[in-house]
């Protein structure tokens, strides 16, 4: 979601928007070619479709020197090792906005200077395009080395991108609606209530309130409130968007005190602004009083590769189509974790169950959504396909086209 | 361990010391009566043996005021709700120093004026006296009111102190030592070194390692190191004294980067400076490179009461004598978390077991240690008796004294 | 100001109000005797009237312990080394409301036990009473042995109340107004925009426009901007209320980048929300590109001593009565800082100048005043009274009365 | 002075050497073309001998990319805008040094691919070159244009070199000791020691102390300490290494507590880890009780340009040739502020006197070592040539060469 208000809110600073963009707020619009000062430097503004139609880069121009750029923002437009999606207006006009794209790219961005330093919109893991490389800043002479689609003829360009198939996360059109209008100030919402046990006791039996449990998969596993879903903290910037309603209130479960405004802010960036309370005891508070609680199973992937091999137990396995097949395990099925809730009715119970993601995040989602739709025996499998492919365990391909990006950079993560 | 060098380091504040004690370091030595002025206050040294036999207490005055101390700082003679302990030189000599106890009290704190702020060396928890208040602060007045030993009859009196048993942790011969010739200074002691897992790995196989987890039951339950004790991280300040010798490098695993300086101070607190190396990917970058985890059950109270119920688990209760004895689990053996290590062998190996304390920390470290010992099927009672009490379970009682504080006040906090 | 709906929304904490308070927010009122929970801790409300008519204190019970509070939370009824002042419903109602707070502190605060602690609304420096000491908490036996005003007669009492003259701001109208209906939260206010030099010379030649200059008095002799008036940093949470009107645009000049937030919060505190920006570049910006600007003399008290014996300057002091009469320089001319800008003009323009005050800040203030005004040779005397007390120097008293509270106290303080 | 010993106890970092350097430290020596792994990321030294004979950059490649780096650390051969100075073993080797110089940038650096991005040893204002930009990154596409000693033939590139004169300030050669054998830890050294009045006072007048005044020029002139030298915060990080000798002991005077640290890190950094205390009370503390201040008289442009007009002031230009080569006031002298003390002796004493700089930093400490010779009329211009050139006013140039970097980067800063 755009922070730009929340930006002005903090500096006084002015906004400027691309001429093709209807947000309702912002000081100055621009058209290709556009300059503007800010202090010594000089923005130019260079229109780049494709993503978007409104979608633009900013040159930098240092004061005193030539007439060349030192500098590029990209946007959405060109990532270190990707390039933007073009399906956000609809399957109907992806070939149309992906003409413009590479026009946009070709014609416009790849002529700068190979010197030119680009800095993106978006890092690793964003879902606004694919493939991204791990650094934040590159170069237009690196990328035109070593990012694929860069490199190709027109048809080999149109041809991968109009079979790119993304995730089309629900809470889409709540960030474009918001955008327009502007989005809220952080500095506006209220603070989340701290709540005893007995407090969030009551208010988790109210009408539409959903619990989160933002703690990691491993301390979800060992105890948990019964009917929380399971989003690690970083998680949270993206994936409420997948299993929350908008019109809900959100009481948060946290490993520490902190934890609280840092979940509160990725929500309301995802425009889940009615963040109610937290347990201010933590899960311990909860145990301390007696109150039951629930806990996972939690498998390494030997113990998981030992029931297979005994058909034990079903595995289902979260993540996305993309990443199923570029490799996966012989047996399991596969259930975006986004769309588990809703599926999970049709799995026979009678089989212990396990999922499975990259490393055990989604999975503990989805082994919390299987705990809430009455599944008993549910295992979570710490480390997931990351542990599985280090082990060398077998796994099965399906065929797999330029693009194979992977998302799983978004979770890097050492202690923090 | 005296931190009074460690201040003057960051401060270049000089050291004042009772003219009894025998520290090797500092710069003035003061008896009963005198005066010194730090900045417009001047405090006056009362000499107060009990406790040992070098303890003081120094009022506070206001330079311009009357004769009359404002504050007092009661070292380990009196805290808010609790007095010193009288054993630490030996049985032999718990009765004459709780003589002397009594006199410097009497004779010389309990006389000030009722209104006189305290502020005492160690707050609700030490283990340097029992009975502590919740309060950092309190007035002679209070405590004349609320503290009960100091309402009493020198025989009564006598009699509580000369029977008070508390904990004389291992550690507290190697503390005496260093305070006395100076205690390192924790800006000197080399950084713990991070570690990937595969150095992590290599360094925990070579001998006189010993890996500490500091991350909470809960999460300690889900995943471990196998072979790891379970210390969460506030329990660091204290029980590394019982299960860790002074001769070993210490390996940490921790819930987030910055617990790392927490657990290495709290532990050159202690004594133990050698911090090898801490899991720099945390026990995710474990799991996910496939290395196999542990991992204990957890039970809620009715959980466990259940199973008591159906004879199907053994219930280690690891508090100390004192908590056992204001009230226990009927059929629960009760073996001190400090010394069970060297007690576990005895133990019977057909049943599964459970360790239970007052909320799930010492039952995670002696669970640990039965982990260590090869007992199979190894449960914690997350919430411990603070949750059998909530709900009203049974307990057995045995007599107890004047003074039945409860050490639990150390472990009181809430989401950090 | 009060800054319950701040801490409001931060916390979600509810507000309790007495029920003599007219505020248009908060959700609980309490009378005389009302109790309420806070947590473990039991409040009783106890109605102090004599500062104002709704005035409460707030009595502490630890929820176990015996009927004795343990602490006390005095408001303006009762501070360390003072009481509130009675004067702020007008000087007819001095008398009755001195009365009223004789009650309140002997018949209800005062039986109390000496032991109990008190913690009131207001630190040392505050106009809210006068005679405050330095520390922040007290007990009613200490109070009751260095509080003068509590160890006398009904006629004393009253003698030395109704005589008491402190000053008046001119904002308290505007904060009684501001308290009653709710301030706005400083998280609202638009952030101060920051100006580069020709931005703020522009805005600070608009009407409505006024320059305040944070910096320490030294530094704003050596270079500011015409027309700046000087207060230091931490003189900005109470003096801006006697030279700003409430309709102005505040500009500020700061030492550092972080002085803005915290004028700004001191700004909003007296009702002064209009913070429309502040020099970004520093007073070295505006020097660097050639702006003219003011300087002031400064005179060390030997300095000034040489001066006066020669007749060569005008001492001014902008002292209040209080400190006047406690001791001033013979040949001074006494003329208060908040009155200074209305009387400036009778003064003569033959000699040069020099403004006296404790220690240099409202000396500053004034010399800024008169700058402003139009006096050419200004200076300030750095040091102030307490150097020429240091240097033993002499001066003139005026006979005083018991409650001699030196205003002094607000602006100790170390190079922070 | 290299703080690789410092980062390794912070981080228990290996350190990694050229093979020609004789550091009596460090874990590992690498030649040309040696290659070692840090983390995912390879990197590959480069043998660039010119500045000093151990000079080397170090590629940086992706681990799964081609054999393309994609980053350079070009450590003092190459920085943004500029390139190493090569008369560090003397003006006899300039020559040699400057052939292997450009040999190693025209063979080994630019030879790379300009999307290779580019990180130096030094931003703007290191005196380890000149010429240096406003960013802390660039790329070899973007120096290959505008850095225009890379764009030369060698003949140019040689007469340029061997034609620079830079400053060599006398702490060089301590700070190649103290390299050579290993820093001491910042962590080592003991906290500088709160002094109050008396206490500084006293130790001021002990042999061997200096007195170092961090605030800025302004404040500094508004009053100070007399016989103090006058550095602003920043410049503590250059400057003092051309005043005060290393037997000495440091005395500090600062603005702010916070900044007590910062100098005495800037100092230990330049070798000067003899910070014996400072002066806690701030300026302040030293007026209140009525110490005799020095002050000096401060000028703007403006005001300068008149007394000029008139003959009424003698003017010294204390900046570096350089500078004065590009442009100076007629009639100013030019001494450097480095050779301030030991040549004015011979300066006239008949006429008030000013010092200019660039914007008044050095200004202010050339006005300082005046004072201390005895001076009594001495002001110093804030702005300084900055302010000279945006009113227009008239200057004389020299020719000057290709390398007419500006030192002046150093000091831009805002209100921190």
């Amino acid at each position: 979601m755009a922070g730009s208000l929340e930006l002005q809110s903090l500096t006084a600073a002015e906004i400027v928007h691309s001429i093709e963009t209807t947000f309702s707020y912002g000081e100055h619009s621009v058209s290709d070619g556009d300059s503007f000062q800010v202090g010594h430097l000089r923005l130019r503004t260079i229109y780049t479709p494709g993503h978007t139609n409104d979608s633009v880069c900013y040159a930098v121009y240092d004061g005193e020197a030539t007439s060349d750029p030192f500098m590029l923002f990209t946007g959405d437009t060109l990532f270190v090792g990707g390039i933007g999606r073009t399906d956000l207006l609809g399957r109907d006009l992806q070939k149309e906005q992906s003409e413009k794209l590479y026009d946009s790219l070709y014609e416009k961005v790849l002529p700068l200077d190979d010197g030119v330093m680009i800095y993106p919109a978006h890092g690793a893991g964003s879902i606004c395009g694919s493939n991204f490389g791990n650094r934040d800043v590159s170069t237009i002479g690196l990328e035109r080395m070593a990012n694929h689609l860069l490199n190709v003829e027109m048809d080999d360009f149109m041809e991968n991108m109009v079979s790119m198939r993304l995730p089309y996360p629900p809470y889409f059109k709540k960030m474009e609606e918001l955008n327009t209008y502007g989005p809220p100030l952080l500095s506006e919402s209220l603070a989340p209530k701290p709540m005893g046990v007995d407090d969030f006791d009551k208010a988790m039996h109210e009408s539409n309130k959903v619990i989160l449990d933002t703690r990691e998969p491993g301390a979800f596993a060992g105890s948990h409130i019964p009917g929380s879903y399971s989003i690690w903290l970083d998680g949270v910037s993206y994936h409420p968007g997948w299993v929350l309603n908008y019109g809900q209130d959100v009481l948060l479960v946290t490993e520490r005190r902190e934890d609280v405004e840092t979940a509160r802010d990725y929500l309301c960036r995802l425009g889940f602004d009615r963040v109610a309370g937290y347990l201010c005891t933590g899960m311990r508070g909860w145990r301390d009083i007696g109150r039951d609680f629930g806990h996972l199973g939690t498998l390494s992937v030997s113990s998981l590769k030992a029931k297979l091999d005994q058909s034990e137990i079903l595995l289902i396995d979260v993540r996305e189509e993309r990443e199923w097949n570029e490799g996966h395990i012989e047996g399991a099925e596969r259930i975006y974790v986004g769309q588990l809730e809703e599926e999970a009715d049709r799995l026979p119970r009678a089989k212990p169950m396990a999922t499975i993601c990259s490393w055990g995040g989604r999975g503990s989602l989805g082994a919390s959504i299987l705990k809430k739709k009455g599944f008993n025996e549910v295992f979570n499998v710490l480390g997931g396909m990351r542990a599985w492919y280090s082990k060398g365990y077998p796994v099965e391909k399906n065929e797999h086209s330029l693009h194979q990006g992977s998302e799983e950079g978004v979770y890097q993560e050492n202690v923090r």
